[in-house]
């Protein structure tokens, strides 16, 4: 696609890179610990169909937690919202993303939203279809869908890491299936699970799904009703308050803007009515988000005066 | 003020009043388990001046809760922004308003956000004085210069009764002190804690807090600057992330409006923008929220298409 | 064996009878649920040789979270004491047997004591052998040698149903695995653990194993050394701080005697130096203690002055 | 009193004072501070009236946290078994001594044990008296019973400090409060709690106070019974399953006798029908208990056999 190199988005760019040596790789996803730590990629992309980047927007990262959105929508349109929130819960949480204490502590047993990693797993047990390749085939169809062009694949280099490397995400998704919020073989939601959070695509991507997310479900060069208003209604609202995890309060605070962080370092943000955003740069914080990303968010929100609030 | 009757809200709040039988008053609160369980009133103030009520909008009812929003703007006046999150944190938290086990469980121990009670006290004991009069003073008049009018006062019974049976604050306030979040007496930020709850005011008042906060701060009758536009914004925020209690990101999902709710049945919600609107029905649902007020945003919310997201 | 009625016994077993119709039989595994919720038995073994007896002698019974002490000692006398604490702790907890919770807000995460689910996980996965069978013949082995007499086995239908429902114990072992305290596969300590579990026999033999403890690990007829002394003690301390799920600080105030019980309904004690009690009683109180049992051993206590402290 | 110094118990002092430079004094009781970190005194108290010492015996110690053993005693004299019970719990916890999670996720909302601080907190408001003077007179004058000595007294110094740095203490009691678990003044039963702990003795007095409760509440010299035997037992059963803070489990498992340990490094031990210890050495381990008193209680339990398992 057409992203235009954008000379100023180049300097908010060049000032939050000196952030990226106050970050780290996650060590427990062998994969991702071989990233460039310097690296921070972004786009914007428009409703006109205008498009600006800075940094290296030809390099394809995986979704990581920021394929949790995606599937939320998908279990939206194959179960309404009804049935998933039966199963999954609406509550930010102050406890990190895979935390387990409130799945015991809180009745019913159920995850408190679908953002940390108990309640993603319970939404990718309700993509519906007949083998894991199915149901991942589905969402990586949707996801082709929303950003208008094919060729979206995940990484089974990284998929089969995190695969050997999953036994907390096994922990939590038997903790779900003893309380029946799980119905389907654990094997098959971590399958799917870990195969999503795989799933790549490059900033120019992500700023499209972000941008789709901002102007209602609606494809902006089609016209084309993608999602449903509700669903993405739904999905941005859980970007605001659960989207960054343990920091999603303090990042609604200082940026205002719903967005969801990946540990990949990629953040997908929704600015309502007016642009997405794509931004990758792999070396996190103490809580998991890209730390050169979110201070380019921060940047980016006073600059361009991107807060809802 | 003039606000006038208007037939369409009426028709909601006749439709929304069915659920006050569904609800409960307070009974740790005994000022409180006097009020008329199935009254339900609503006010919307508008930018331009104008308003439009249905119910009874004369009787005042205390803010409770909704005076932590009132709080925490002045505590970010006196102290700014850097000094306040020092001392509260910024997170939404699953756990109930009045739960103190975060304190223990999360270093340092600092309360997750100023819209729980331990984060409140916290916030009250920063607003400057040099007594709880000159303190509770300065709150009400900020709270007159935002309202635009003169004559608000606490209702001294209902402070009179929470300070009997303040046993918890107490509790959370001597552990806040001792990990020196809170550096005053206890007995002080207690009293000043509970009388702020006891601010009293009828539903157009409470719609002209939120319209004010809707406007970036501005006051839109005189065009006067009240509060800084940072600072409405963070008020608004907190509304979204945590001022529903632990039904917060519930209801930013049904209703996606900045709101804070109060144990006496208070909803203050901003629209940005758009209009402020207040809320008394005494009748609470489980988690602490009007239950009637809660159906009538929703209501609202659709009728009005008043969500952010 | 010969195991005399007691007339004395049969007394305080009529007495304490009367109690199972408080109780329940756990729902969450079907096999149990088909326990004669009314039966109680019991068996004294003495050094000499000597065993009283009430009730049904010959029913035998699956040992349930009575085995975890058994494959406590064999996990000690495979690895020695410093290997098997550095995996799993020597404190008691307040919280139920099958919580998950101190996993994740204690560090280092490892249990915290044998006699919870998730310590006796780490226990058993720290039995030697090749193989699933070989590893539970060596644990009916060491049984048998304490009993003093072969026949021991496991009940399959007990641990089919189980197996069926172990979903929690699956949850709490792959937390386990996450954090090195268990390192072979998940499926292979499950099987083993639920088939330990599922280990039968009648309150005579539970009896002796009872003895045995209380004998420093000596054979009382042979003189044979069939525990090491300090891996009597070891087991014998566990019954005392953590042996009676989280009801184990009140027993030991009660009764004063290390015992261990399981959801089947048995209780194993041993009151050092002088005997070893066995008791089947299925219906359960609400922490998972054979309700007749409980008061049965109390009444045992008080009549034959049997507290240690 | 007559107290042996003893060659062999010297040698096991100079062994266990090796480890006093491992440990610390608590930092938030400002007078405990300033106690010689290197000292180490013990005392062994026999039913024949013989008594064994080693180290600097002539110095006074506050007993701190060892004062609940003697507190509920006194609470179980003034209002029996059924009425403390009801107000605190039996039940060992593995969260610290100051935790106050408990009081919040248990229901009803009582202290889990009555040697954690909520718990003794709720002990000590039991005893009875017209003022704290008087209950803590009657406090001292029991302790003075049970050495057989007149001239025990509380530390003014360490009192006063402690009542300056008890906030967490009165949080608790709040907490206690508003669960109807302390009924009186809070500040009350915070000054009462903290002059007993400031009551004073030397590691022979300590050796009598467990001697008394080794013998069932029996005075060895008089035969007079100062405490009912069921309160020597409860008392014992407690300092077994929660007498060294959140290491009673590890101790139980190393030492295996009853004891109790304070803040000021003092240990008190007490083994059934043989002897009383009293220790005091002011450098703490991570968890409070006197680093060289637990070092010399593991000696002298292997040397001495003492292990109660």
């Amino acid at each position: 696609m057409d992203c235009r190199s954008d000379e100023e988005l180049y300097q908010l760019v060049q000032e939050s890179r000196v952030h990226t040596i106050e970050g780290m790789v996650p060590d427990y996803i062998p994969a991702l610990a071989k990233a460039d730590l310097s690296s921070l990629s972004v786009a914007m992309a428009f409703p006109d169909g205008s498009c600006y980047s800075a940094g290296d927007i030809e390099t394809k990262s995986t979704l990581q937690s920021i394929s949790k959105v995606l599937a939320l929508a998908l279990a939206l349109l194959d179960n309404g919202e009804e049935y998933v929130f039966q199963r999954v819960g609406m509550e930010p949480t102050g406890d990190p993303f895979n935390s387990i204490i409130k799945l015991e502590t809180i009745a019913p047993h159920k995850p408190l939203n679908p953002m940390i990693n108990a309640g993603a797993l319970a939404v990718s047990s309700m993509i519906k279809g007949d083998s894991v390749e199915e149901r991942l085939g589905r969402l990586i169809q949707l996801t082709e869908l929303i950003i208008g062009e094919e060729g979206i694949g995940y990484n089974e280099e990284v998929a089969q890491s995190e695969l050997e490397t999953a036994d907390l995400n096994r922990s939590m998704a038997y903790y779900l299936k003893q309380h029946c919020v799980i119905e389907e073989e654990v094997d098959a939601v971590i399958e799917l699970y870990t195969k999503q959070c795989a799933i790549e695509m490059n900033c120019v991507d992500l700023a499209k799904v972000g941008l789709l997310l901002a102007m209602d479900g609606k494809h902006p060069a089609t016209g084309e009703m993608i999602l449903p208003p509700r669903v993405a209604s739904i999905c941005k609202t859980f970007m605001v308050t659960c989207g960054m995890y343990n920091a999603s309060g303090e990042f609604a605070i200082r940026v205002g803007v719903p967005a969801k962080s990946g540990v990949s370092g990629g953040i997908m943000a929704s600015v309502p009515q007016r642009c997405g955003i794509g931004i990758f740069g792999p070396a996190l914080d103490d809580r998991g988000n890209s730390v050169a990303g979110w201070d380019l968010m921060e940047k980016m929100s006073k600059k361009y005066d991107l807060s809802m609030f």
